[in-house]
Protein backbone atom coordinates (compact mmCIF):
# COMPACT_ATOMS: atom_id res chain seq x y z
CA UNK A 1 0.00 0.00 0.00
CA UNK A 2 1.33 3.52 -1.07
CA UNK A 3 0.49 6.86 -0.20
CA UNK A 4 0.05 9.64 -1.79
CA UNK A 5 -0.03 13.45 -0.95
CA UNK A 6 -1.45 16.62 -3.21
CA UNK A 7 -1.16 20.06 -2.17
CA UNK A 8 -2.98 23.07 -4.25
CA UNK A 9 -0.16 26.02 -3.58
CA UNK A 10 -1.60 28.25 -1.18
CA UNK A 11 -3.24 31.77 -2.35
CA UNK A 12 -1.42 34.08 -4.94
CA UNK A 13 -1.44 37.67 -5.83
CA UNK A 14 -4.04 37.34 -8.62
CA UNK A 15 -6.01 35.12 -6.37
CA UNK A 16 -6.03 37.56 -4.40
CA UNK A 17 -7.16 40.30 -7.02
CA UNK A 18 -9.27 37.78 -8.88
CA UNK A 19 -7.35 37.53 -12.42
CA UNK A 20 -7.11 34.73 -14.42
CA UNK A 21 -3.64 33.68 -13.98
CA UNK A 22 -3.01 30.21 -15.62
CA UNK A 23 1.04 29.72 -16.63
CA UNK A 24 1.36 33.59 -16.01
CA UNK A 25 4.31 33.20 -12.93
CA UNK A 26 2.77 35.37 -10.02
CA UNK A 27 4.00 34.90 -6.66
CA UNK A 28 2.07 33.82 -3.24
CA UNK A 29 0.51 36.30 -1.33
CA UNK A 30 1.11 36.42 2.36
CA UNK A 31 -1.64 34.30 3.19
CA UNK A 32 -0.91 32.38 0.45
CA UNK A 33 2.45 31.75 2.74
CA UNK A 34 0.42 31.23 5.97
CA UNK A 35 -1.18 28.30 4.43
CA UNK A 36 2.17 26.92 2.42
CA UNK A 37 3.53 26.96 6.24
CA UNK A 38 0.16 25.47 7.72
CA UNK A 39 0.28 23.00 5.30
CA UNK A 40 3.93 21.60 6.02
CA UNK A 41 2.97 21.93 10.29
CA UNK A 42 0.01 19.44 9.38
CA UNK A 43 2.13 17.09 7.52
CA UNK A 44 4.72 17.27 10.17
CA UNK A 45 1.99 17.07 13.22
CA UNK A 46 0.73 14.10 11.63
CA UNK A 47 3.97 12.50 10.89
CA UNK A 48 4.46 11.75 7.11
CA UNK A 49 8.03 11.39 5.66
CA UNK A 50 8.47 11.82 1.85
CA UNK A 51 11.17 10.43 -0.57
CA UNK A 52 10.70 12.90 -3.29
CA UNK A 53 8.63 15.76 -4.10
CA UNK A 54 7.06 17.17 -7.14
CA UNK A 55 6.19 20.45 -8.46
CA UNK A 56 5.34 23.08 -11.67
CA UNK A 57 7.52 25.56 -13.05
CA UNK A 58 5.36 28.12 -11.91
CA UNK A 59 6.66 30.40 -8.16
CA UNK A 60 3.51 29.99 -6.54
CA UNK A 61 3.56 25.95 -6.45
CA UNK A 62 7.34 25.50 -6.01
CA UNK A 63 7.08 28.15 -3.12
CA UNK A 64 4.35 26.38 -1.53
CA UNK A 65 6.68 23.42 -2.01
CA UNK A 66 9.45 24.89 -0.72
CA UNK A 67 7.80 26.23 2.23
CA UNK A 68 6.26 22.97 3.44
CA UNK A 69 9.07 21.15 3.20
CA UNK A 70 10.97 23.47 5.16
CA UNK A 71 8.32 23.53 7.97
CA UNK A 72 8.79 19.72 7.97
CA UNK A 73 12.36 19.64 8.22
CA UNK A 74 12.79 17.96 5.12
CA UNK A 75 14.28 20.28 2.57
CA UNK A 76 16.65 18.26 1.43
CA UNK A 77 14.71 15.69 -0.54
CA UNK A 78 15.16 15.82 -4.19
CA UNK A 79 12.42 18.04 -6.06
CA UNK A 80 11.51 17.42 -9.55
CA UNK A 81 9.84 20.29 -11.49
CA UNK A 82 7.77 19.86 -14.55
CA UNK A 83 5.77 22.23 -16.96
CA UNK A 84 3.40 19.49 -17.12
CA UNK A 85 2.01 20.02 -13.85
CA UNK A 86 1.49 23.36 -14.44
CA UNK A 87 -2.11 24.87 -13.84
CA UNK A 88 -4.49 25.36 -16.95
CA UNK A 89 -3.33 27.63 -19.59
CA UNK A 90 -5.93 30.81 -19.57
CA UNK A 91 -5.36 31.72 -22.99
CA UNK A 92 -6.44 35.10 -23.90
CA UNK A 93 -8.22 35.38 -20.88
CA UNK A 94 -4.29 35.23 -18.85
CA UNK A 95 -4.33 38.60 -16.55
CA UNK A 96 -7.84 40.06 -16.94
CA UNK A 97 -10.02 40.14 -13.97
CA UNK A 98 -12.61 37.79 -13.52
CA UNK A 99 -15.55 39.74 -12.39
CA UNK A 100 -14.46 42.65 -15.52
CA UNK A 101 -14.50 39.74 -17.47
CA UNK A 102 -17.96 38.10 -16.37
CA UNK A 103 -19.51 41.95 -17.41
CA UNK A 104 -18.27 41.81 -20.37
CA UNK A 105 -18.48 38.48 -21.84
CA UNK A 106 -21.77 37.18 -19.62
CA UNK A 107 -21.18 35.17 -16.42
CA UNK A 108 -22.28 32.82 -18.45
CA UNK A 109 -19.97 32.43 -20.81
CA UNK A 110 -17.27 32.86 -18.00
CA UNK A 111 -18.73 30.25 -16.58
CA UNK A 112 -18.48 27.97 -19.61
CA UNK A 113 -14.91 28.56 -20.27
CA UNK A 114 -13.82 28.14 -16.36
CA UNK A 115 -16.54 25.40 -15.43
CA UNK A 116 -17.32 23.43 -18.63
CA UNK A 117 -14.99 20.31 -19.21
CA UNK A 118 -13.80 20.99 -22.95
CA UNK A 119 -14.54 24.34 -24.05
CA UNK A 120 -11.30 26.27 -23.92
CA UNK A 121 -10.82 30.24 -23.63
CA UNK A 122 -9.68 32.26 -26.62
CA UNK A 123 -6.37 31.11 -27.76
CA UNK A 124 -3.18 33.59 -26.71
CA UNK A 125 -1.49 35.50 -29.59
CA UNK A 126 1.74 33.94 -30.50
CA UNK A 127 3.13 37.38 -29.87
CA UNK A 128 1.82 38.17 -26.67
CA UNK A 129 3.97 37.36 -23.36
CA UNK A 130 1.76 35.02 -22.67
CA UNK A 131 2.63 32.33 -24.95
CA UNK A 132 4.35 30.32 -23.93
CA UNK A 133 6.78 29.49 -26.44
CA UNK A 134 8.74 33.06 -25.42
CA UNK A 135 9.68 32.18 -22.03
CA UNK A 136 13.12 30.46 -21.89
CA UNK A 137 11.58 27.68 -19.03
CA UNK A 138 10.10 26.27 -22.01
CA UNK A 139 12.89 26.62 -24.64
CA UNK A 140 13.24 22.56 -24.68
CA UNK A 141 9.75 22.01 -25.43
CA UNK A 142 8.76 21.58 -29.04
CA UNK A 143 6.47 24.84 -29.24
CA UNK A 144 3.63 23.17 -31.25
CA UNK A 145 3.22 21.24 -28.10
CA UNK A 146 3.05 24.10 -25.63
CA UNK A 147 -0.86 25.49 -25.42
CA UNK A 148 -2.24 28.77 -26.41
CA UNK A 149 -5.32 28.15 -24.30
CA UNK A 150 -6.50 24.44 -22.33
CA UNK A 151 -9.96 23.74 -21.00
CA UNK A 152 -9.74 21.31 -18.01
CA UNK A 153 -9.78 18.20 -20.91
CA UNK A 154 -6.76 19.81 -22.43
CA UNK A 155 -4.95 19.78 -19.38
CA UNK A 156 -5.72 16.40 -17.84
CA UNK A 157 -4.14 15.35 -21.48
CA UNK A 158 -0.88 16.65 -20.96
CA UNK A 159 -0.64 16.00 -17.08
CA UNK A 160 -1.07 12.56 -17.17
CA UNK A 161 1.80 11.50 -19.05
CA UNK A 162 3.77 13.42 -16.42
CA UNK A 163 2.05 10.29 -13.57
CA UNK A 164 2.32 8.18 -16.12
CA UNK A 165 5.67 8.12 -16.93
CA UNK A 166 7.52 9.44 -14.38
CA UNK A 167 5.20 9.87 -10.92
CA UNK A 168 3.13 6.61 -10.87
CA UNK A 169 6.58 4.59 -11.32
CA UNK A 170 8.60 6.51 -8.57
CA UNK A 171 5.67 5.58 -6.05
CA UNK A 172 5.59 1.97 -7.11
CA UNK A 173 9.06 1.87 -6.54
CA UNK A 174 8.43 2.65 -2.91
CA UNK A 175 9.31 5.79 -2.74
CA UNK A 176 6.63 8.41 -1.05
CA UNK A 177 5.72 11.00 -2.99
CA UNK A 178 4.57 14.65 -2.42
CA UNK A 179 3.20 16.81 -5.16
CA UNK A 180 2.86 20.10 -4.94
CA UNK A 181 0.63 22.21 -7.78
CA UNK A 182 -2.80 23.63 -9.09
CA UNK A 183 -6.26 23.63 -8.75
CA UNK A 184 -6.91 22.30 -12.27
CA UNK A 185 -3.86 20.05 -12.71
CA UNK A 186 -4.45 18.57 -9.13
CA UNK A 187 -7.77 17.63 -10.68
CA UNK A 188 -6.36 16.41 -13.34
CA UNK A 189 -4.66 13.47 -11.50
CA UNK A 190 -7.57 13.22 -9.00
CA UNK A 191 -10.21 12.81 -11.52
CA UNK A 192 -7.92 9.93 -13.21
CA UNK A 193 -7.25 8.42 -9.40
CA UNK A 194 -10.74 8.69 -8.74
CA UNK A 195 -12.42 7.46 -12.03
CA UNK A 196 -14.59 10.33 -12.30
CA UNK A 197 -16.87 11.28 -14.56
CA UNK A 198 -16.61 14.65 -16.48
CA UNK A 199 -19.69 16.57 -14.32
CA UNK A 200 -18.08 14.90 -11.12
CA UNK A 201 -14.64 16.80 -11.81
CA UNK A 202 -16.50 19.98 -12.87
CA UNK A 203 -18.26 19.61 -9.12
CA UNK A 204 -14.08 19.13 -7.32
CA UNK A 205 -12.88 22.00 -5.64
CA UNK A 206 -9.58 21.75 -4.38
CA UNK A 207 -8.90 23.85 -1.15
CA UNK A 208 -5.34 25.81 -1.28
CA UNK A 209 -2.43 24.96 1.21
CA UNK A 210 -4.38 21.70 2.38
CA UNK A 211 -2.59 18.50 1.87
CA UNK A 212 -4.72 15.83 0.19
CA UNK A 213 -4.10 12.32 1.58
CA UNK A 214 -4.35 9.30 -0.71
CA UNK A 215 -3.63 5.32 0.48
CA UNK A 216 -3.48 3.11 -2.63
CA UNK A 217 -3.24 -0.21 -3.27
CA UNK A 218 -0.71 -2.11 -5.13
CA UNK A 219 -2.41 -1.12 -8.28
CA UNK A 220 -2.81 2.83 -7.35
CA UNK A 221 -6.36 2.25 -6.77
CA UNK A 222 -7.54 4.96 -4.25
CA UNK A 223 -8.51 2.90 -0.97
CA UNK A 224 -9.16 6.40 0.96
CA UNK A 225 -8.75 9.77 0.41
CA UNK A 226 -8.50 12.89 2.94
CA UNK A 227 -7.90 16.21 3.48
CA UNK A 228 -5.36 16.40 6.58
CA UNK A 229 -6.24 19.97 7.98
CA UNK A 230 -9.19 22.09 10.13
CA UNK A 231 -12.32 20.83 8.42
CA UNK A 232 -14.18 24.56 8.78
CA UNK A 233 -11.55 26.14 6.74
CA UNK A 234 -11.15 23.23 4.37
CA UNK A 235 -14.93 23.77 3.95
CA UNK A 236 -14.72 27.77 3.77
CA UNK A 237 -11.71 27.67 1.26
CA UNK A 238 -13.67 25.21 -1.09
CA UNK A 239 -16.85 27.31 -0.71
CA UNK A 240 -14.42 30.35 -1.89
CA UNK A 241 -13.32 28.67 -5.04
CA UNK A 242 -16.50 27.60 -5.95
CA UNK A 243 -17.62 31.52 -5.93
CA UNK A 244 -14.92 32.62 -7.94
CA UNK A 245 -16.04 33.88 -11.54
CA UNK A 246 -19.61 35.60 -10.04
CA UNK A 247 -19.71 38.83 -11.58
CA UNK A 248 -19.89 41.38 -8.67
CA UNK B 1 34.05 28.84 -22.99
CA UNK B 2 32.15 28.79 -19.54
CA UNK B 3 30.76 30.55 -16.47
CA UNK B 4 30.28 28.75 -13.24
CA UNK B 5 28.77 30.92 -9.88
CA UNK B 6 29.61 30.28 -6.21
CA UNK B 7 27.69 31.35 -3.38
CA UNK B 8 28.38 30.67 -0.03
CA UNK B 9 25.12 30.55 2.58
CA UNK B 10 24.09 33.56 4.20
CA UNK B 11 25.07 33.59 7.67
CA UNK B 12 23.33 31.75 9.63
CA UNK B 13 21.79 31.44 13.17
CA UNK B 14 24.85 29.41 14.57
CA UNK B 15 27.23 32.35 12.99
CA UNK B 16 25.54 34.40 14.61
CA UNK B 17 25.58 32.87 17.83
CA UNK B 18 29.53 31.80 17.09
CA UNK B 19 28.95 28.39 17.32
CA UNK B 20 30.93 25.21 15.28
CA UNK B 21 27.64 24.41 13.02
CA UNK B 22 29.76 21.92 10.24
CA UNK B 23 26.55 19.48 9.12
CA UNK B 24 24.09 20.75 12.27
CA UNK B 25 21.21 21.64 9.87
CA UNK B 26 20.46 25.60 11.11
CA UNK B 27 18.39 28.46 9.71
CA UNK B 28 19.64 31.41 8.09
CA UNK B 29 19.20 34.44 10.45
CA UNK B 30 17.54 37.44 9.41
CA UNK B 31 20.43 39.03 7.80
CA UNK B 32 20.77 35.58 5.82
CA UNK B 33 18.05 35.97 4.55
CA UNK B 34 18.57 39.65 3.37
CA UNK B 35 22.44 38.35 1.97
CA UNK B 36 20.77 35.51 -0.61
CA UNK B 37 17.99 37.77 -1.58
CA UNK B 38 21.29 40.72 -2.42
CA UNK B 39 22.95 37.78 -4.20
CA UNK B 40 20.03 37.31 -6.56
CA UNK B 41 19.94 40.80 -7.22
CA UNK B 42 23.41 41.24 -7.94
CA UNK B 43 23.32 38.54 -10.16
CA UNK B 44 20.15 39.13 -11.79
CA UNK B 45 21.42 42.62 -12.27
CA UNK B 46 24.47 41.53 -14.03
CA UNK B 47 22.25 39.54 -16.24
CA UNK B 48 22.95 35.86 -15.38
CA UNK B 49 21.12 33.23 -16.49
CA UNK B 50 21.27 29.35 -15.43
CA UNK B 51 20.37 25.98 -16.67
CA UNK B 52 20.87 24.22 -13.39
CA UNK B 53 21.91 24.64 -9.65
CA UNK B 54 23.51 22.42 -7.18
CA UNK B 55 23.42 22.24 -3.36
CA UNK B 56 24.08 20.17 -0.55
CA UNK B 57 21.38 19.18 2.19
CA UNK B 58 21.47 21.69 4.54
CA UNK B 59 18.88 23.99 5.00
CA UNK B 60 20.98 27.36 5.07
CA UNK B 61 22.61 26.36 1.50
CA UNK B 62 19.32 24.85 -0.29
CA UNK B 63 17.29 28.60 1.13
CA UNK B 64 20.08 31.00 0.20
CA UNK B 65 19.98 29.18 -3.50
CA UNK B 66 15.95 29.17 -3.34
CA UNK B 67 15.71 32.66 -2.35
CA UNK B 68 18.36 33.79 -5.00
CA UNK B 69 16.82 31.70 -7.60
CA UNK B 70 13.67 33.41 -6.56
CA UNK B 71 15.60 37.18 -7.00
CA UNK B 72 16.29 36.13 -10.64
CA UNK B 73 13.35 34.70 -11.34
CA UNK B 74 14.64 31.43 -12.25
CA UNK B 75 12.63 29.56 -9.33
CA UNK B 76 11.94 26.88 -12.12
CA UNK B 77 15.57 25.88 -13.12
CA UNK B 78 16.53 21.90 -12.06
CA UNK B 79 17.64 21.42 -8.28
CA UNK B 80 20.27 18.74 -7.74
CA UNK B 81 21.01 18.39 -3.34
CA UNK B 82 24.14 16.35 -2.69
CA UNK B 83 25.27 15.66 0.77
CA UNK B 84 28.99 15.74 -0.77
CA UNK B 85 28.70 19.71 -1.07
CA UNK B 86 27.97 20.04 2.87
CA UNK B 87 30.12 21.84 5.31
CA UNK B 88 32.90 20.34 6.81
CA UNK B 89 31.56 18.07 9.62
CA UNK B 90 33.30 19.77 12.87
CA UNK B 91 32.95 16.61 14.18
CA UNK B 92 33.24 16.68 18.52
CA UNK B 93 33.24 20.32 18.31
CA UNK B 94 29.61 20.23 16.70
CA UNK B 95 27.43 22.84 18.50
CA UNK B 96 30.07 24.57 21.02
CA UNK B 97 30.29 27.96 21.33
CA UNK B 98 33.77 28.87 19.23
CA UNK B 99 34.68 31.46 21.85
CA UNK B 100 34.32 28.91 25.08
CA UNK B 101 36.14 26.24 22.83
CA UNK B 102 38.85 28.65 22.41
CA UNK B 103 39.11 29.48 25.80
CA UNK B 104 38.63 25.58 27.00
CA UNK B 105 41.22 24.19 24.47
CA UNK B 106 43.29 27.62 24.19
CA UNK B 107 43.23 29.38 20.79
CA UNK B 108 46.11 27.91 19.22
CA UNK B 109 44.63 24.24 19.38
CA UNK B 110 41.27 25.70 17.97
CA UNK B 111 42.81 27.94 15.23
CA UNK B 112 44.56 24.21 14.78
CA UNK B 113 41.12 22.42 14.29
CA UNK B 114 39.66 25.42 12.20
CA UNK B 115 42.60 26.36 10.01
CA UNK B 116 44.81 23.67 9.78
CA UNK B 117 44.74 21.77 6.36
CA UNK B 118 44.72 17.99 7.64
CA UNK B 119 44.61 18.01 11.28
CA UNK B 120 40.65 17.00 11.77
CA UNK B 121 39.04 17.54 15.53
CA UNK B 122 38.06 14.93 17.71
CA UNK B 123 35.49 12.61 16.22
CA UNK B 124 31.69 12.48 17.15
CA UNK B 125 30.63 10.06 19.10
CA UNK B 126 28.08 7.07 17.05
CA UNK B 127 25.58 7.69 19.59
CA UNK B 128 25.75 11.17 19.31
CA UNK B 129 22.97 13.00 17.08
CA UNK B 130 25.38 14.60 15.11
CA UNK B 131 26.63 11.14 13.27
CA UNK B 132 24.93 11.55 10.48
CA UNK B 133 24.13 7.58 10.19
CA UNK B 134 21.21 8.59 12.45
CA UNK B 135 19.99 11.22 10.31
CA UNK B 136 17.54 9.52 7.59
CA UNK B 137 18.81 11.88 4.40
CA UNK B 138 22.12 10.25 4.32
CA UNK B 139 20.15 6.91 4.47
CA UNK B 140 21.32 6.02 1.09
CA UNK B 141 25.46 6.14 1.94
CA UNK B 142 27.00 3.72 3.01
CA UNK B 143 27.58 4.86 7.11
CA UNK B 144 31.12 3.70 6.71
CA UNK B 145 31.93 7.01 4.14
CA UNK B 146 29.90 9.06 6.20
CA UNK B 147 32.31 11.25 8.61
CA UNK B 148 33.28 11.59 12.11
CA UNK B 149 34.96 14.52 12.02
CA UNK B 150 36.57 16.26 8.88
CA UNK B 151 39.53 18.46 8.07
CA UNK B 152 40.01 20.50 5.26
CA UNK B 153 41.56 17.90 3.49
CA UNK B 154 39.00 15.36 4.42
CA UNK B 155 36.64 17.77 2.62
CA UNK B 156 38.06 18.31 -0.13
CA UNK B 157 38.79 14.65 -0.74
CA UNK B 158 34.81 13.88 -0.30
CA UNK B 159 33.83 16.83 -2.58
CA UNK B 160 35.54 16.69 -5.41
CA UNK B 161 34.54 13.14 -6.60
CA UNK B 162 30.87 15.08 -7.16
CA UNK B 163 32.53 17.94 -9.00
CA UNK B 164 34.60 15.19 -11.10
CA UNK B 165 31.31 13.34 -11.78
CA UNK B 166 28.22 15.47 -12.09
CA UNK B 167 28.82 19.09 -11.97
CA UNK B 168 31.86 19.07 -14.52
CA UNK B 169 30.42 17.39 -16.99
CA UNK B 170 27.00 19.39 -16.51
CA UNK B 171 29.49 22.72 -17.41
CA UNK B 172 30.72 20.71 -20.34
CA UNK B 173 27.29 19.87 -21.91
CA UNK B 174 26.95 23.87 -22.03
CA UNK B 175 24.60 23.88 -19.19
CA UNK B 176 25.39 27.14 -16.65
CA UNK B 177 25.88 26.50 -13.35
CA UNK B 178 25.50 28.29 -10.14
CA UNK B 179 26.15 26.02 -7.06
CA UNK B 180 25.06 27.13 -3.46
CA UNK B 181 27.45 25.81 -0.66
CA UNK B 182 29.89 26.32 2.21
CA UNK B 183 32.82 27.69 3.33
CA UNK B 184 34.82 24.72 3.13
CA UNK B 185 32.54 22.93 0.60
CA UNK B 186 33.13 25.71 -1.57
CA UNK B 187 37.25 26.15 -0.44
CA UNK B 188 37.54 22.49 -1.78
CA UNK B 189 36.59 23.53 -5.37
CA UNK B 190 38.35 27.14 -5.39
CA UNK B 191 41.33 25.31 -4.34
CA UNK B 192 41.29 22.61 -7.38
CA UNK B 193 40.27 25.25 -9.72
CA UNK B 194 42.69 27.59 -8.88
CA UNK B 195 45.16 25.08 -8.48
CA UNK B 196 46.30 26.27 -4.97
CA UNK B 197 48.69 25.04 -2.15
CA UNK B 198 47.53 24.09 1.28
CA UNK B 199 48.76 27.27 2.20
CA UNK B 200 47.02 29.46 -0.13
CA UNK B 201 44.06 27.72 0.56
CA UNK B 202 43.64 28.09 4.52
CA UNK B 203 44.12 32.22 3.47
CA UNK B 204 41.11 31.84 1.51
CA UNK B 205 38.29 33.59 3.27
CA UNK B 206 35.18 33.14 1.04
CA UNK B 207 32.27 35.54 2.20
CA UNK B 208 28.56 34.81 2.42
CA UNK B 209 25.88 35.96 0.27
CA UNK B 210 28.33 36.89 -2.61
CA UNK B 211 28.58 35.45 -5.53
CA UNK B 212 31.40 34.69 -7.04
CA UNK B 213 31.81 34.37 -10.84
CA UNK B 214 34.62 32.14 -12.79
CA UNK B 215 34.94 32.52 -16.36
CA UNK B 216 36.72 29.14 -17.48
CA UNK B 217 37.94 27.79 -20.38
CA UNK B 218 37.02 24.59 -23.01
CA UNK B 219 39.24 22.72 -20.73
CA UNK B 220 37.55 24.15 -17.26
CA UNK B 221 40.55 26.04 -16.59
CA UNK B 222 40.27 29.49 -15.12
CA UNK B 223 40.37 32.94 -16.92
CA UNK B 224 39.25 35.21 -14.43
CA UNK B 225 37.42 35.05 -11.39
CA UNK B 226 35.37 37.49 -9.21
CA UNK B 227 33.06 38.99 -6.78
CA UNK B 228 29.77 40.70 -7.82
CA UNK B 229 28.76 43.28 -5.61
CA UNK B 230 30.07 46.03 -3.38
CA UNK B 231 33.86 45.85 -2.69
CA UNK B 232 33.43 47.53 0.48
CA UNK B 233 31.11 44.94 1.91
CA UNK B 234 33.13 42.09 0.57
CA UNK B 235 36.12 43.20 2.39
CA UNK B 236 33.98 43.59 5.41
CA UNK B 237 32.88 40.29 5.08
CA UNK B 238 36.40 38.63 4.64
CA UNK B 239 37.68 40.30 8.03
CA UNK B 240 34.25 38.91 9.68
CA UNK B 241 35.35 35.59 8.83
CA UNK B 242 39.27 35.80 9.06
CA UNK B 243 38.40 37.18 13.17
CA UNK B 244 36.06 34.16 13.46
CA UNK B 245 37.54 31.56 16.39
CA UNK B 246 39.26 34.28 18.59
CA UNK B 247 38.93 34.20 21.72
CA UNK B 248 36.87 36.86 22.95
Amino acid sequence: MYKLVLIRHGESQWNLENRFTGWHDVDLSESGIAQAKGAGQALKEAGFEFDIAYTSVLLRAIKTLNIALEEMGQHYLPVERHWRLNERHYGALTGLDKAETAAKHGEDQVKIWRRSFDVPPPEVDTDSEHFPAHDRRYANVDPSILPKAESLALTIERVLPYWHDEIRPTIQSGKRVIIAAHGNSLRALVKYLDGMTEEEVLELNIPTGVPLVYELDENLKPISKQYIGDPEAIKAMMDAVANQGKAK
